[in-house]
Formats: structure tokens, C-alpha cells, sequence
């Protein structure tokens, strides 16, 4: 089993070293989900016809957010990525899902960075629809897929 | 049923306007939990008692990302927030349980700032662990408790 | 005619100290206008028919511009605002019109953060429409009104 | 005609993959007037002599927000800038002209780089001369050129 | 003696409550200096006669830093600054002295930022040097002077 | 002697061009000090053994403000640093000596990178222990080594 990287021999915290890898094309899929009451759904999809602005303002929140990862995350490498995508939809009367998509051509991964952008988009659904549904969760964030580097490609079970 | 108040009459997106609202003492209390492998849970509290780094630096992140939420959640207002304590225990063998506490005195409530701190703390821990155990997954974000403000004190059920 | 508040009696720059002044009740209203060519215009009112993106995105972007109008411009103080709108439509068939308003209750006027919100906007429709039409311009970035604070009511010609 | 880059097939916005683009020499340069009252160019001019203040300001804050450009507009892909110039000269007795010239080796241009830093330079002399004359306004924001990239050079007419 | 604020019972770190604290007129004067050859001080100083820009540049990235303090530092809270001051002026033929200002009426403190502003005003003049000397030091960055809350006047012997 | 590379010959302020550099590994070591009374010392040595906040914040401050150097200093070009560290142990009895070492292979150095980690880590520390010493100083703060570039390996003496 492989050590915690980002701590060092002596337990410090350290910002890994990754200036000998290679700079390769790499890519992450994460995804989150947001439970809800099936009228807080409605509400949200309702309120999303005329402009949109539920489910554009996570999706653009999101992509924002995979910007500011390496600001967010300690430990995390700044990197020039090259491509994000958001999709958000309904995955049952009660749940909308959510897939990032990150794309770097760099020397570390963007695993963080499609996480983070989950995340925030989540935390912005709940921020706009939490006047009608303080109860909601956001639940199941984790990588689902992830190309490139020297460990190769990961694909969630 | 309260409508979606981020959204105005024509359906765009606004940052609600608070200004009429009395300043008054309000606090939030949010939870997330991160599930791993009872290895990985292991490792990071070994790799805890040195120095404290794994729990030590997402309980820092989580603290910074609360004075961030504004400008990662867009409609949310800047708050000058008074308290923010993160708390992270293991809740069982393979999960570590993130309890945030924010508190201010102002127009409009932490809720967001204490979701934002659980949830950072959570991807943290996840970038630091992630060399050990890809799988981790970040579960059951939500508002455990707000109290303050017009519509009072809410309690998770 | 007043003096430039922003150099002080050696001609240095300094952030005026506000501190003395009353925390009033203020607003302030910003417009500025995109001119570009027909196609363009309708490509963009067609483009924002489905999911509402173009105009959604840059109505976000001008709000969260107005959040950090602080780290921006240099000498502008933080100031904790309660309300923000941006307002996007069309003034012919070749120019969009953007309002922002913006509203504090602190010790100085928020009329940076309505131009700030203005021509984030602004930018945000040019790089979304710019694979289009490289020739779009911005124009007219003006304050239209501010009201509070001691020297009372502006108000554009 | 091309259509807009930024909004994909369901309408939905992301950040364009540029992942597959050469990285490649770009530079783009933008323009951009803020006009006011003889008076207060002149005070501007003035208050600049005896340490360069306003102008100073407001070239060092547009060089600064080139930097934050992917930050503010949300769907521009973070760059690492080489070279970002920011002049300031009058252009008649009642405006002054700003032009914003940005360099960088990359997979994607920087035109809005220099249209943020131009517009940036532009609200900082705002700021700091509003106190004279808030009838300021800034016009004619414009891309003046760009080079490298696949679509070549651009020219303003 | 007093124990460390910011570690609570457990030893975690967290942002100290003050939610309880009088909101009061409160400053801090903190100092510093850059120590270099004296040529390196005529440079700067004949630098900056034309247009003032280096020392003009470091007083402005001061008053900037001040303003992202707790943005800086994990545990400072955010505070709406109402007055910052930079002051740069030669001690000796090899020393610039750098004071800087900041005032605020809140619930705690500002002698982080009065010590941020200096700190990066000294780095500034450091980064817009180091091609001519780079062997320049950064000394005795201390705090002068606080005023107002419950700890009252502290002044520096 | 060489000239300020930050001002052009007009006298205003730059970011200097490093297009045409060539990307090559460099590094940048830089110390801080901070002083202060025995008691101090001791009281952040022990707050240090149950959970390493005090030193461990330190450290995590300033890898995270290595990553935001070129938004902090005005002229400082956005860099993809590749490694950080920082480390901080006691240099006497009233003395911690902070050591930060920063990597990144780009076209121009990091030398403001690893002088800013070093430095808000020293402030890190002043906050977090200045309930219980006021007086501390923060000395020293100066770059020890840089290696790559054109200019080649520089050692302090």
C-alpha cells in the first residue's frame, strides 16, 4: 500500500514534488448528488425554464471552482487546465446528479479539480433552493474516472 | 411552500437583497462525513500523531474556505464571520465524521459558510489521502443546525 | 472643485479613511452597453434560448465582479453589500444594455461595485460571443444614480 | 458564420477544450478612453507629477487584474501571461487613453487579458478622480489586435 | 501569562471567537525595512523620480495585502478595513523604512494587517530590486502601535 | 550594474516580457526569523505536541501563499510551481527559523515565491502566538539560493 504523499518523513505537510514527471494529456470524472424533496425538484426544473438559472449558475459555479482548487486545497499544484465541463440532471424524482469533467496537459492530476467542481456546484444548488429545502443533502462525491500519468487509468467500481 | 429566492419575477438569477433585515446573532452548523478503507483511516491517523498534518491541515482548509463561500457560491453575500471551528473524529472504522461551526452577526445566515467549511475539509482530506485509497467518497453533506434570523432556529431531523 | 481623495498632501496614494463617516443606507446604479453586429446579437438571443447561458453567465459574472471590487481596484474599500441585480436586454438590434445596481448599509458608496458588476458583464458577452465577432465594443460604462452618504443624491444627466 | 464557442450542443456553458491546440506565441492588444471634464484631466495630470499616483495606480491595477482575468470572466482557461504592458497618455484635453498589450505561450489567446486590463486601468482612474467628477465614463473598450492562434491574425478596422 | 489564543482545549487551531466583543474604533502601526547597497537605494530612488513607480508600486501592493489579510493569514477574521496608510522613506543610505496605517471599527483587531501591508510593501520593493541586487534583506518587521479594545494601547518599547 | 528590469525607460512600471526565455528547472530557497521571548518559544512548543497547530499552520500558510505570490506582488508573472516546502524549527532559545524551498520548471524564477512563503508563515506564527507576546520581530527574512535561468546559481553569503 502506497504512503500519504503529501506528508513527509518527518509527518510535515509538503507541497509534492512533481517537477520530474512528465507532462501528459490527463483527465478526471467526478460526480456528486443533491437529494431533495420531489417539490423541491420540481421547483428547481420549473424555476430552471424561463432562464435557466438554477442549474446554470451551479454549472457555471462549478467550472469556476475547478479554477480555484489549488487556492482551496492546501496541498493542491496550481495547473493550466484546459477543458472543464458541468452537466447536471435529474437521476430520480428526488436527486440531481452531477458530472465534472477536468482536462489538463500537465505533470499532476486534475482529480481535485473535478471533485472541487462537484462540490461547489452541489453547494450552489443548495444555496439557491435552501428558502424552500433546508434538508437537503449532498451525498455519493467521488472520482469516477481518471486518465493519464504515470498510475495510469482509475475507474471507479 | 417558499419559492426559490435567489430567483427574481422574471426568472433570473440575484443576490437576494438583505439590506432590511435586522443584524442579529445567527450560527450554522453543518456535517460531512469521509468514507474510506479501514486502512486508509488507519494510515491517516498514523500519519496524524507525528505532527497532526492530515486532520491538522483540513481543518485549516476548512476554516479558510468559510471566508471564501462568497466567492464561490454566487449569489451568496460577503459576511464578516465572528467563529468558525471545524471538528473532524473518526465517526467508525471507515469513516472520519467533519462537524463545522460558524457564527455571525449579520443580516443573513452562515448556513452556506458552514457547508462550504465541512466540504472542503472533506476534499482535503480526500487530496491527501488519495496516493492511499482513490475510492474515499464524501457523503451526507448537510445543515445540522441554524439558529438566528427571521425564520429562526431549523434542526436537522 | 473638490480635490482628488485618493492622493494625500504629498501626492501619495492612501485608501481614504472612511472610519468617521455614518453607516448609511446606499445604492448605486452602473450601465454599459455592448455594440456588435446583428448576427451576433441574434446568435446570442437564439444561444440563450435553451439553457439562457450567454445572458445567464454574464449577469453571474457581474455579480460576483461586484464581490470583489475591493481586490480589484486599489484603493476601493471592502464593504460587506446586501444586495446586487444585473440587468441584460437588448437597446437595438445591435447593442445589449447592462444595468447593475448594487446596495450597501456601510460607511461609503458602492458606486465601484455597480461598475465593477457592469463591466464584468460586459466582458463576460465578449468572450462568449467573440468566435463570432472579434469587433464587438464596449461602451458608455457610466454611473446613472447614487444615493446616500453625505454628499447625497447623484444623478446623471 | 462560426457559432458560439462556449455554449455546446444542449446549450449548456463549459470551457472550451483547447487541450488539443498547439501552444503557441499570442499577444493581443486592447484599447480603451475614459473621458471627463478638461478640469479633471488636468488635476489628474497634475496630481500625477509629484509621485505618479493616479496613472501609476492605474497601470500597476490593470497589469494586476490581467493576472486575475480567468478568475473574473468564467469561462476563460488560466494562462500563464509573460509580458503584460499597461500605457497611459492623454488623447485630447477631455480623455485618456489606455492600451493593454499581453503576451503569453499558450494553447489559447489572450484578448481577454488585455480587454480586462484595459477595463480595469479604466474604473481605477474612475475611482480615483470620482470625487471630482462622477459624469465620467468610459468608452470604446476594443480588442485593437491579436496574433498566433489558428485563426491568425486579427486587426481592428 | 496568557495562553495561545487561536488553540483551543484540544490543541486544534480555530478562528477565535469574537462574536461577543464591542464593535470599536481600533488601529494598528506596524514597521519594516529593506536593507540593501547603497547603490541599490539610489536606483530606487532615481527610479522612482520620473513617475514614482517603484516605491508608488510598493505602497499600493501594501494597502492591497492589507485588504486579502485574512485571506493570508488561515485564522485572521475578515474585516471591513475603513483607512490604510503605506509610508516609504530612506532611514540611512542603505535602509528604506516602510510604516504602514490600518484602522477599522470591528470586533477585533488590525495588527495583521498593518503587519501584511508592510511585509508585502517590503517584498515589492524587493521583487521590483532583486535584478540589481539580490542580496537586499527584509529586517525588523514589528508592530508600532494598537489602540482600542478590550486590551487597550499597546505601544512597542 | 544592471538596471531595475520592472521599469521600463519611460520610468512606469511592467511586468517584465519572459516569452522568449527559455523554460528550464529552477528553485529558490529563502529563511525568515521570528524572534521572540523564551516564554513564547516554550508556549508554542508545547501548544505544538498534541496536535502541531501552531507550526503546522505556519507551515501550510505559507505553501498555500507561495501558490498566491503573483496576486500579492504586483509585477510577479502567475507561475505552475511544481514543489513547496516549508520548514520551521527553533534557531535558539527566543528564535524559530522558517526555511522555505520552492521548484517550478518556467521561464522565469521563483525567488518572490519562496521570499513570500517564508514571509507570511512568519506572520502566521506572530498571529497565532501574539495574545501571549506582542513584541515579537520578524527578522531576516532574505533569499540563501537560487539555481537555473540565465543568470545562473546564486548563493547568499
Amino acid at each position: 500500500m502506497s504512503k500519504l504523499s503529501h506528508i513527509d518523513e518527518t509527518g510535515a505537510a509538503h507541497m509534492v514534488d512533481v517537477g520530474d514527471k512528465a507532462a501528459t494529456h490527463r483527465i478526471a470524472i467526478a460526480e456528486a448528488f443533491v437529494e431533495m424533496k420531489p417539490e423541491t425538484l420540481k421547483l428547481i426544473q420549473a424555476g430552471d425554464l424561463p432562464k435557466g438559472d438554477v442549474l446554470g449558475a451551479a454549472r457555471l459555479a462549478g467550472i469556476m471552482a475547478a479554477k480555484k482548487t489549488s487556492d482551496l486545497i492546501p496541498l493542491c499544484h496550481p495547473l493550466p487546465i484546459t477543458s472543464v465541463k458541468v452537466e447536471i440532471a435529474p437521476a430520480s424524482d428526488t436527486r440531481l446528479r452531477i458530472e465534472a469533467y477536468v482536462k489538463v496537459t500537465g505533470q499532476t492530476g486534475v482529480e481535485m479539480e473535478a471533485l472541487t467542481a462537484a462540490s461547489v456546484a452541489a453547494l450552489t444548488i443548495y444555496d439557491m433552493a435552501k428558502a424552500a429545502d433546508k434538508a437537503m443533502r449532498i451525498e455519493g462525491i467521488r472520482l469516477l474516472r481518471k486518465e493519464g500519468g504515470k498510475s495510469g487509468t482509475y475507474e471507479a467500481e
